[in-house]
């Protein structure tokens, strides 16, 4: 166990919580030595995770118990507006900070307010804050003392267009839209009605067509690539009777003579976690199940000047989970796949 | 039982044909006097399907040994390129014909020869068939001797565009999107490998993108109402993890100064069949479980000038058999909810 | 509209409430007047279930302001321990009640306060009540005031078991095993965590192994039909990942030269909501979903003593909101079958 | 590359193949060199299986020319009365073989002919074939030439009744009823009716119940144990619309002054692969989903002389593909948990 980083988990009885839990038993650079939740503080981990017996020794504690300013690190995985709570006293110890949250992915304080309906009480780190999509921001993660991962729909549908907006390939004022698919963990470990087995069972349904708080994070991310593209963007999700995945289909109009399976693959030729498929394939959403991964296919739609990306990913993993643990790799020079090295489940 | 029609069922041993069977069963009107099925000739109706244990005393029998021509009306419930061969000789001895098939769907010979990949045989027999589309097509089917009920993706589509296309509201050279989403029941009760549970379940695909055999179903229907509408029509089914149900999401351009929820609602004021929510409600599939229901809401995209259009249905029901029977009950004159009373099931 | 009863629904939103207002919606003989929900009051029914839109024009209202006490008959579907509360005044005004709760459905005071965990406030009525099992207690249904409606593992127990029982042909001092599995919707339709969709999904599991709540209602009804059995009564329940349906596979010793099948098959003869499948056959709980029926099938364990016994039933349905209605039908003399006339939806 | 062993699959098309290559593909102490499928010789394995992509390089290949005669080991991973028509030549060449078929498991050749309806044409290596249930025969598998993988349903039962078998705990004459649950990867990857999604969905049914061709091979264990026990064993299965996990819920009579909990912790007390769970627990399939584990609780039925014990395993690991990969190790001499050490994936 010498020369492994010591990190924290708070808020670990959710669904990316327990997903940490998973991928990090299996990381050879790092030992969990605290996991906190307000509610199970004393519970052992494995008696609250019967799949994690005999592969965890811990407790929960207690927030204010748990030792976390002598981790290496810290993983927020608690709903929106916890970290910004406790995060600033941890960055001012040394501890370096990942946060799965909403609360540090937005730079427009006024606009995150408006979304999440309350005061930012760390605005300064916010500045800080390096936004975890691995695939984009590589080198400002290497040193980034707090980072802020991505959502699960952010990550699945700039990963395809990452490349094409910042070769500038999209056609100005035409829509851009992001007809998007999700598995019911992403909406947490909750008890609320909306994810009872017997509501999102059998059934599928839009949500938030109106307005959803991953929007502004959408259109930040393309701003900062090319200009004039993102008040064109729309954005639908829909809930799907699974429990892991998302699925992203783009509708998207480009430059003449933009041939868009060809910037992907290029872009992503040594990615070990972005898949680019052959044009004309259909990704499924369990050929990512568990790992970290995102698949990406492109087409021309047929006899037409629009072009469709078909993007998938395991949403807590690649969309939560696998993400921030990419996004440790990076911060602390470990190999970028250590721990993330599993096989899709299939079936 | 006096008074009530003679009805026939080609193929019943599918998922439109039991359905067909359940709500014939509760249909005043009716009675069902031959169901064929050339697997399973010889075998009693209750038996192999045991939901219908003391609904039906019938036995299966081979097609050619049942009394189809002493029915008032005959229903095919049979794969695509079947009822071609045995239309003709019913219609001529003045049975009436109902078929869920594509055979009689497209006007355009070589177009129904290139997607279905084989000869057609009835072709004079196509044009005079009409589309089932009741709520465009209502009068004609009133004297109809030969219905082509429409598939089940151009009725969750159409249904909501129709009364837009009618009134030419929609606007020329802007891409018309319908993502689709359906339940499995939608790819038959065959045994291929694609629809098994451990391929379908917890997992979320596309397909047919680059093609689908609906799309020139749908280019007729928009052809019929608005021109210059159809060659940017885009179609991108997908397959979701749920038994019944379909989802649209259409994202369409109007003329200035339209009002669709408005026009809508006007059109389906008095439809027991089409639902017009409120705007801003996201329908459910499963708010349509069992019944001949088609829930539409509209809404404009946030801060955009694209219209985004849900509309559900039960595929199995107003997507197949319950808009047969539907045609059946415009045909023979009943009234046209006659059997289709069903609420829905929920949970 | 003339000549129908009216009745009132507390507590309808839930599954078994929902499942009532589907039910009565369809019955010649009824008009539901009044519905309660505390949490819902003034929402309109058809907002708050969206399946029912267009059936019902009633709004929620809060129990104490609804016009309970002008209803014919109430059903109650709340939690336990609320029924109780109001059902005393209801009768004195002579309003019949059917409550699908636990409250009045065992006779033993201590033995309902030990399970429940609270003082049984209505002990009196208690005595008075008759407990629902239409097949069982048919002519003592007719005249009750209050109905117990059973639970619904003990209905899909007891409708195999009572023509047995009723015959002395269990061997005493032999165990008696029922091995349950039930869908999620009856855990009803409450926030927990346990009913989510991830927790639920692809996952099966037993529960209550050490004690049920069910267990001491089986053991009157057992005790009441032959004495020495309900000591070596044995019951586990397991929940599937299914959103209906119940199963139970009893093993049990009988009698000497006892023909189960027989026995069941001349029992059942003439009931339209037990259904004595072929020996041999296995039911599915889909045959049954959404209608009022049990199938029933037994069979000798191979080369052994030991009989199986196969009980599947809608658990929302037989199960709770359907066997409420058949015993208000027989309480106010309509056709028993009055309501409950659906061909289960399959698949 | 060096020091790896080679090693084929046979049929790897399936979901026992598919699940062997996810396996593999983390094994230290392997490379897998050749893949076999009739049907798809000539695809890559990763566009058969996208889940695979970026893993393997391989092709599928006939049998007959892919160069299996060089491996150290093959699996057979095919349908039952495959591999016996081409292991014995494979043996004769030194070859060692795994197969996860019914060919080698049971000694008794007329019984397996009766079950399997077809004649034995390797009688002579069935006698040689060690039953691979690594906890009951680890001994005998380290010099095994060809290992018979236990099936699914035997794993799950045996694992917690061996400890209990082998002391002599189980009283005679007493009924041993295995009620087991058991996902829809069990029934394979073959395009049958009734392993469709809408089939199996929202669905819970028995089958087999008069006869299982599991039945001789639970005997054949048990007899291997303790004398007169096997005649009374009830084996009911069930299928559950889950895609991976079993489920099984035992129903023994114990010698007096037995406590099977402790003789169970014991007995398991240092074995990686199964887990002996406190009493009073109730292991969830979950639980050990996508991992070589089975998870065990055992425990009296309330105020009965009757034991309840559960147990639960995911039926592509350790009832098939992970227990497969455990005799390989044990063979080969590697850690016994290479390539086994994947943590369960929960949700």
């Amino acid at each position: 166990m010498t020369n492994r980083i010591k990190v924290g988990i708070v808020g670990a009885t959710g669904y990316t919580g327990v997903e940490l839990l998973r991928l990090l038993a299996a990381h050879p650079n790092v030992e969990v030595t605290a996991v906190t939740s307000r509610g199970e503080a004393g519970v052992a981990v494995a008696d609250y995770f019967p799949s994690l017996r005999g592969v965890y020794d811990l407790a929960f504690q207690a927030p204010e118990e748990a030792a976390l300013e002598q981790c290496d690190v810290v993983f927020f995985a608690t709903p929106h507006a916890v970290a910004m709570k406790d995060v600033p006293a941890l960055l001012e110890k040394g501890v370096r900070v990942i946060d799965l949250s909403a609360d540090y992915r937005l730079k427009d304080i006024p606009t995150w307010e408006k979304w999440y309906g309350t005061t930012h009480t760390s605005p300064k780190e916010v500045a800080d804050a390096v936004y975890g999509l691995c695939e984009m921001n590589h080198d400002a993660i290497k040193d980034a003392r707090l980072v802020a991962v991505p959502g699960c729909y952010p990550t699945c549908v700039s990963l395809p267009l990452l490349p094409l907006l910042k070769e500038g390939r999209l056609k100005e004022n035409y829509p851009l839209i992001a007809d998007c698919k999700t598995g019911v963990s992403g909406s947490g470990r909750k008890g609320n009605i909306g994810s009872l087995f017997c509501e999102v069972g059998d059934n599928f349904k839009a949500y938030g067509v109106g307005g959803h708080r991953h929007l502004p994070e959408f259109k930040q991310i393309i701003n900062s690539l090319q200009n004039n593209i993102a008040d064109n963007f729309i954005f639908v999700p829909h809930l799907t009777p699974m429990i892991r995945g998302m699925h992203a289909t783009i509708y998207l109009h480009l430059q003449p003579d933009t041939d868009p399976h060809n910037i992907l693959s290029r872009f992503y030729e040594n990615s070990p976690f972005v898949d680019v498929m052959p044009s004309g394939s259909a990704p499924e959403t369990r050929s990512v199940r568990g790992a970290n991964l995102c698949r990406i296919s492109v087409q021309r739609a047929p006899e037409q000047d629009v072009w469709i990306v078909l993007s998938v990913l395991d949403n807590l993993v690649k969309g939560a989970a696998g993400q921030a643990v990419q996004n440790m790799n990076i911060m602390f020079g470990f190999e970028e796949q250590a721990g993330l090295g599993n096989v899709p489940l299939l079936p």
